[in-house]
Formats: C-alpha cells, sequence, structure tokens
C-alpha cells in the first residue's frame, strides 16, 4: 500500500553499483535464452507524475540489444476522443514471442486518471478494473510473464520536482497540466491507486519501488524482472487450466434440431431484401453519428452462403464506415502472440461497422480439431471469448454472432456446383473436402461452442441457409432489429 | 481537363442495366485470376464533395467477395495535426497482392485541399506533386494495377445536392464546412483539380467520370476496372526497368580506402561518451517539442558493433520518444506489398526518433545477392530510395545512414570471441559465416549503395569500427551536428 509505504535506506553506492552490474549482466545472458524459449515478457511501469518512469526504463533497457524489446508510452486521451476499447491500445502493444515489452504506464493510469476526472462513471471503472484482471489472467494463461512496477514518491517530493521542472525553460513544457492536478488531488490519487493495485493484485502481483531512490529502485526493477525471467526459463512456459466463470449464457439449440425448411420465394425476398436494407442504410447514418461501434461475427459450415449473406448487409453500408475483415489462417506475426491479438488490431473505430468473416472462434473449432493448440488452450477459450466480448459490449459496441447452418446434403450439392463453375472453382479446396469428413466432429464442437458463449450481450443467431434467400433476410431482421435497439438506448 | 468537360448523353436504362450485369459477371470471373496471379489492384476514386463517391465504390464492390478488396477513407487532418509524411496513410494502405484497395478520395484530395486551404505553401504543394507522381510509378513498377477516377459534377449540380443534404436531418451532418467552402471555391478547387491531373496523369492516367449519371458512371468505372484487370492478367505482372534520376550525389570513399585505424583511449572515450551524451539528451528535448521526426539508420558487417553504437546513442533518450526497429527478413505479409511498405509502417511519429537496424538497403545488398529480387528490382531500387528519403525529408526528417565498417580480419576475431562466450552465442548465426564467404561480392554491393544513395539531404557515413569506441563517438557527433543544424533551422 501507498499509504504506509516505508522509504528504503540509503545502501553503500559502490556496492549498489556493482550489484547493479551483475543483474545487468545476469539479464543479457538471459535474452538468448528468452528468444530460444519465445518467452514473451511485459513490464509495465506505472508510478506519479515525475517520479522517473522514463528513466527507470531506460536504467532497465540500457544495456540490452534493441533487437530484444520496445517501449510503448500509451496515451491518456479525453474520453471523448477515445475510439477504441478501453483496453485497445494496450492490447495491440503485447510483445511478442521472445520479446520484452515495457509499457511506459498503461491500463492503471488509462483507467484510474480516467476515473478521477470523471470521464468515465464509478460502473464503468468497475468494468475497467475486471477487464484489467481478465487481460492479465489471458495473458499470463498464454504464456507471457508480466512484471508490474509503481514507481512511489510522495507529496513533498512530487512537488519539489515538479517545481524543478517548471523552472528550467528547457524542460518546463514536460509539466502537463494534467501533472499539476494529480499533484493538487494527491490524497484522492493515493487512495485511488492503493485501490486499484488491491483490486488487480491477485493475478499479477504488485511491486512497489521507491523512487526516491533512484539507483535503488533500478536495482530493484532489475531483480525482479531477472528473477522473473529466470524462474519463466525454469518452469518453461505456462498454459493456463481451463475453468468457468459463471456467464449469463443463452439456451441454444443443438444444430440436429434444427429446421432447416424455411425457404422465401423469389418475389417476397426482393421485396424484403429491398425494404430491409433501405433501412439498414439509414441505421448505419445513425450509428455513425452516434459513434456506435458495431461487430457482425460470420462462422459457418464450407459453403453455407457466408460470402453472399456479407453482401446483402455490406450493399446499403457507406462504404467509408465499414469493414468486412476475411480470417484466414494466422500468419507468423501473428502466431507469435496471443491468439486474440490479431482481432483486437482488428477492431473498428467507434461509430464503424466491422464484419469478421470467420472469427477467434477458430480456436474452438479448427484449432482444437486440427491440435493447433493444446487441449488446455480450448478449454479455457470459451471464457476468454466471452470476457473479449464482454470488454466490447462494455465498450458499447454491438456485438451479433451468426452461425450460417446447412446441412451435409446442400454442402454437397454446392462443393460439386463449385467444382463444376469455373469462376466459383476457386472457393472450393482440397481442405473443404477434408474438413466435410470430419462434418461429426466439427458438429460436437460447434453445440458445445453455441451452448458455451451465447451470451445476452453477445448472443449466437443459428440462421437456416438450406436457402440463402431466407438466410440473407433472417439475418439482415436480427441486425437490424440490434442497431433500432442500440440507437434507441442513445440520445 | 473539367473545365471542358462534357457531360454525357442520356443512356437507355435497360441495355444500360444488361451492361453492367455483364461487367460485374466479368469482375466475379477475374477475382480467382487476379488471385492466382498475385496482381494486387488500386482503385483511386477522388472527386467533388457530394460526387457520389461513396455510392461509385459501392456500385463496384457489390458483387465482389468480401475476401477480395478493401476500403479506404483516408481523412485530410489540418496540417498541425498531421504527425506523418504526406503519403503515409496512402502507402499504409496499398493492397496485398491479389487484392483490390478502393480509396474513397486519397492523395489528389490530400495534396489540392491542404494546399488551397493554404496549410502547405506553394513549394510543399509542388513537392507533394512529385512524390505522388514517384509514389505511383514506384507502385506501377512493383506490379501494381492502378486505376484514377475522378467523379464531376459541376457547381449548379452539387449546390442543389448539397442542399438536399443539408435539408434532410438525417444526412444534414454529412455536409461538413469544408464541402461548403469547397462549393464557394468552386473555380478554384476546378483550376487546381485540373492542374493536379494535368501533372499527374503521365504515369497512370486520369478518368473523369460524369457524377451527374449515376449508372452510367457506375458502368464507366467497372469497364475501366475489368479492362485494366484483363490487361494486366494478360501481360502478367509488370517488372519496371531501372533509370537513374539526378539526385545531387556526395562523393563517397571506397570501402577499400577507408582508413580503419582511428582509435580511442579509454578515458577519453568515457569523457567523450559523457559530454555526448548528455548533449544529445538535451537535443532530444529540442526535437520532441519543435516535432521534428529523426531517422537513423543502421547498416553495416555482421559483428561491426552495430548493437552497442544503437544503444549508446538511446542511452541518453527518453524512452517515450524513441523507437528502435530490428528489421530481419520480410513475413510473408510483408512479402506480399511493394518493398518499401514494411518501412513507410514503421515510421515514427512526428518528434520521435526511430533507429532502423538494418534498413530498406537490404533490397541492394542480400536481395540482390541472394536473388530475392529481380535485377530489374534491384537496380531501380536506388532511384526509389533515394526518392522515398526526399519524400521523408521533405516531411521535415532528419534522415542519417551509418554504415559501420571493420576489415575482415577484425570480423573473424569478434566472430570467434562470440563463437566461445556462450551469452554472445546467439548473436552468430551459419548465415554469418555465409555472407563472410561473399565479402568481395558484398563489398562491391556496398560499394556502389553507397555512391548512388548518399544525398545531401540524406547522407551516408562510413563508420570506422575496428575500434567500437572511436565509432560511438564518431556517431554521437554526427547525429548531434545534424540535430543541432535542424533545431536551428525552426523556432
Amino acid at each position: 500500500m501507498l499509504k504506509d509505504f516505508k522509504g528504503s535506506k540509503d545502501e553503500d553506492s559502490s556496492a549498489l553499483k556493482a550489484e547493479i552490474r551483475a543483474l545487468r549482466e545476469r539479464l543479457l545472458a538471459q535474452q538468448q535464452l528468452v528468444r530460444d524459449q519465445k518467452l514473451p515478457v511485459i513490464v509495465l511501469v506505472e508510478g506519479w507524475a515525475a517520479a522517473g518512469k522514463g528513466s527507470l526504463i531506460n536504467e532497465l533497457i540500457s544495456e540490452i540489444d534493441p533487437r530484444f524489446y520496445n517501449v510503448v508510452s500509451p496515451v491518456v486521451l479525453p474520453e471523448k476522443e477515445e475510439r477504441y476499447p478501453f483496453l485497445y491500445q494496450y492490447a495491440r502493444a503485447i510483445p511478442e514471442n521472445g520479446k520484452i515489452m515495457f509499457y511506459d504506464s498503461g491500463w492503471m493510469e488509462g483507467a484510474v486518471r480516467k476515473f478521477l476526472r470523471r470521464d468515465i462513471t464509478k460502473k464503468q471503472y468497475k468494468e475497467r478494473v475486471r477487464s484489467v484482471n481478465e487481460f492479465e489472467r489471458q495473458l499470463r494463461d498464454g504464456g507471457y510473464l508480466i512484471l508490474k512496477l509503481f514507481l512511489h514518491i510522495d507529496q513533498d517530493e512530487q512537488r519539489k520536482r515538479l517545481n524543478a521542472l517548471r523552472e528550467n525553460y528547457e524542460t518546463e513544457w514536460r509539466v502537463t497540466e494534467d501533472d499539476l492536478w494529480q499533484h493538487r488531488e494527491y490524497k484522492v490519487f493515493r487512495e485511488t491507486y492503493d485501490e486499484f493495485m488491491e483490486q488487480t493484485g491477485k493475478t499479477v502481483k504488485w511491486h512497489i519501488l521507491d523512487g526516491d531512490k533512484k539507483r535503488q529502485a533500478a536495482r530493484d526493477a532489475l531483480r525482479l524482472l531477472v528473477e522473473m525471467i529466470d524462474k519463466g526459463l525454469e518452469n518453461g512456459r505456462y498454459v493456463g487450466k481451463p475453468f468457468s466463470e459463471k456467464f449469463p449464457l443463452l439456451k441454444m439449440q443443438k444444430l440436429s434440431e434444427v429446421d432447416l425448411s424455411p425457404s422465401l420465394d423469389d418475389e417476397e425476398y426482393r421485396r424484403e431484401l429491398k425494404k430491409l436494407q433501405k433501412r439498414l442504410g439509414e441505421l448505419h447514418n445513425t450509428i455513425y453519428r452516434k459513434k456506435i461501434p458495431v461487430i457482425l461475427c460470420y462462422e459457418g459450415w464450407d459453403a453455407a452462403g457466408k460470402g453472399g449473406n456479407i453482401r446483402r448487409i455490406a450493399r446499403p453500408l457507406d462504404p467509408r464506415g465499414f469493414d468486412v475483415m476475411p480470417i484466414a489462417s494466422p500468419e507468423p506475426h501473428e502466431l507469435n502472440r496471443q491468439y486474440l491479438w490479431r482481432f483486437w488490431t482488428r477492431l473498428p473505430r467507434s461509430g464503424h461497422v466491422c464484419i469478421f468473416d470467420r472469427t477467434w472462434y477458430g480456436r474452438v473449432m479448427v484449432e482444437r480439431l486440427e491440435g493447433f493448440c493444446s487441449e488446455d488452450d480450448w478449454k479455457r477459450a470459451y471464457n476468454e471469448m466471452n470476457e473479449f466480448e464482454r470488454q466490447l459490449t462494455d465498450w458499447g459496441a454491438v456485438v451479433i454472432k451468426f452461425w450460417i447452418h446447412i446441412d451435409q446434403d446442400t454442402q454437397l450439392a454446392r462443393f460439386t456446383d463449385r467444382q463444376n463453375t469455373p469462376e466459383k472453382q476457386w472457393k472450393l479446396t482440397e481442405e473443404d473436402w477434408r474438413n466435410r469428413e470430419k462434418w461429426p466432429q466439427y458438429e460436437e464442437a460447434i453445440d458445445e461452442m453455441l451452448q458455451k458463449t451465447s451470451t445476452e450481450n453477445a448472443p449466437w443467431y443459428i440462421i437456416e441457409s438450406n436457402d440463402k434467400k431466407y438466410a440473407r433476410i433472417k439475418t439482415l431482421k436480427i441486425v437490424i432489429k440490434a442497431l433500432e435497439k442500440a440507437c434507441e438506448g442513445q440520445l
């Protein structure tokens, strides 16, 4: 706790120097091993304004090979300028395997400062605290080593330092209005920092360093880092165990119970399509103005008609305000990071629509069945994806997930048609045939996925697509209803 | 020319419909071939406010598979909010091989609007026109197919449309102050658009479409697109021929003539290092405040001491304001785009320092010698890289390039040392030994590179690094001198 933090005693400076040198050498020697074992490392440096976070990081990296680390300095924007979910800029910056990422302040500052500035409500703040815990746990369970440091100085020391900076023309600009405000509100900040650390210290511990004693703080940070890495190297890459949080789940039909007979005749289809697309175009205007982010997720059997369905949704949208994100197998730089990273980085700005053509649910379908991840990994994923989506809906996003469904006979007919139609052949691959052979295993995985991840905030809809026209109309109606609801809720 | 543009006659609507349908089918059939042949396609849609650019793009994409295209809508920021070079947001968005990227307005709007708004001077505007020509030629020479469209309406029609939009509550917000200003200044805009199209129409032709006739414009655009792709498919991927523009080049020493004996004793080194690092730290403050971007490029023999040299530069810098970018072999998603793309996307924000640990010059060294690109490709690259760097210095960046130089004996000694020192072994790979065998070929390539790409705005410096201490001090001095000069030039 900052409240009763006892400063550390002055240590002998030459002994300290020797200690730092020795720790740096150990860190240097660890580089190669961290790379070989592909351990990703996160060092979060939080602390008071003028506590010396930048200098501390500089001490830590001074001897490390630049290929081995990066530093990010996330900016705390005013809430109204934020176009992405709270954790976006932190999640984007996670290191790839074998590297260290230093965060020069991060999610603690992002949450606390906004709360104290009354940019966000108490409720939102609590949601952020929860999402921080989820984020850290997910990274830890994905094999990330995380060190969280808080660099502490007391109010007197802060005053001295801020004054010193302001007295010098060269450094004056470094003191921001926000820093002065923090200084005036030192006590409130301290209480909130303490509370935040208490609430987020269970999964990954916090370490408070004495910012008064620069060299000692550097030594302490180095030691903590070296020890964490040693332990990580010794134990090998951690894989988190699955567990289930109690998300309020919607009851879903089993695929085998779905009646696939519904269909629409051409005339009705065209009439409805026209009407619904017009309505969707209007709503797109509104969500754009109200800055509501919309995330539409498409999963479905091969040849179920995802592409055509997506096109009918996209047709009335202003191309300035939407993107279709086709998700293929992950590329090497994506495989080198936690599996949700490539979705974090593809999120839409607020007010935009993003249509994912396949999604993060690949984790519990193809990755599960093909053994691309461990059993613990995919079993953990249900919960992690529920958390991820709740973070998106906390942000204000509309999240809807479609399972485009057909039966095996229909798939065969469509495959055969693709095979026989030159312009469609590219759509049919060997892999499609191989997947088809595993229909029963996939069906089991999909049923499990639908049961475990259909939440009230991010529900699944099974779309009967033996008749593609019926499927398109049903999808459009669902999207429209959700957007109407979202628009109502806001001014 | 817009000035004497004759509107097109009304056509029979059912014939038009049939024609559009037929063109769309051709485009659909082309998808697969464009993917197979890995052709990247750029469609730039420029035009007047309210001319219907968005709708036109929507017509074009309405039947295309979403995996096949993307749409970007670059924003024209006020110049003072721009943190990246002019072409940055356009270069970032170029499509990967086998895909189409639609630009919903682009570099024409970016240049013209800023010029008319007096955000940039006439001189800067001319530089931008030149850089647009360079950019388009580089993409074309790299195999990109580029279609440039301008959607035209006259001033009366624009007035009608803007009024119609403003009268409706749902669409009112779409009309911006900028649009109204364009309308008032219609004539000036028209002249400048005309001039811009004339000056940028040689490498890649402009096509003016009649925005008055929506369907006809869509048909024309579709036809142009389909014909361009057909031609591209027929001729195969284009590889531009090398040519040399007359850049004012600095005379460079040949590597074999460099005297590698200079050295520094420990004491002098430490004294100088301390003094210079202090100065560099101060200058970092200043360039940060003055928003000067700094790009330091490191190339050099394996084991020449790049890493240690970079660390001495990085040491005094505030980690919030700099990044080291280690450049390894390109990843698949990078190989799928023009070769400079992975450097465009890594450029620093203004006011930040970016240290490239290896650079775009890999093109004329390893890629040349290992045959990773064609002879035309690497021969063209000297000029392209000069242009790229001039675009960076036009932006205001300080660009400095270091060749860290040692002789063969020194390299052997350092390789042997690495081999015998466990903590250093990771630095030495099989590839290093293979490269060493090609020393003479590399030396020839490097000499050619130094001769052809050392420009006044982005000079090369050969750093004698048989003695690493000497090398570090020399590098620091060069950086400091360049930053001092850059800071002087500004308020």
